[in-house]
């Protein structure tokens, strides 16, 4: 039953689009990830996902509009909902996730920017 | 797809150790509540259950110790641990909770602690 600071554990890693496992409960993982640019459009054909904002300001694209997610706000994407992580102005921005284990990052697709294997920090 | 922002939820209630439905995913629930003084020792049969301190310092006692969890922290209590959530110095602490829908509040008690139907926020 570890105490984890959530800023403390964003100083451990620095690349983007590679999140972090920190928490493991009922089947659900929480993960941490610093993003910067434009990842894929995808989604979720099981999954809903949280996402919540540390740091920044994080975009999040739909097919029919854009919202602005600011630092200590969250949003939930549904399942089969299309959507596209994105930050403006070269920001990195730190999000905290939550989504089910088996939730892949780039949803039904499988590409270079996939993550299968994520590490826990 | 609402953008939830956390510390403007806190502004709508005011009382204390009953929990607001602030999002639904995946069978589980984000939710808010603030907290001020002890609770009661309780555990959950089947749950596991993620504190995220928002504002000043959440203290957990569990059987064998007690661990300060401070704002940008969280910490999970799992399924089967007994442990009484609790703030010190009359301190109205905020916090996140993520867990199962089924979740009460009291755990395997029902007393007038126990929250059964919560609201949304």
């Amino acid at each position: 039953m570890e105490v984890v600071n959530i800023k403390e554990k964003f100083t451990q890693f620095s690349d983007h689009w590679n999140p972090r496992i920190a928490g493991d409960l009922n089947g659900q993982l929480v993960k941490l990830a610093k993003i910067k640019g434009d990842f894929i459009w995808h989604s979720h054909e099981q999954e809903d996902e949280l996402f919540l904002v540390v740091k920044g300001t994080l975009h999040m694209d739909f097919r029919d509009k854009s919202v602005a997610v600011q630092e200590g706000e969250f949003i939930i994407v549904p399942r089969g909902v299309e959507h596209r992580p994105r930050t403006v102005n070269e920001e990195e921005v730190q999000i905290m996730l939550f989504e089910p284990a088996a939730t892949v990052n780039t949803g039904a697709i499988q590409n270079e920017r996939t993550r299968n294997e994520l590490k826990e920090i």
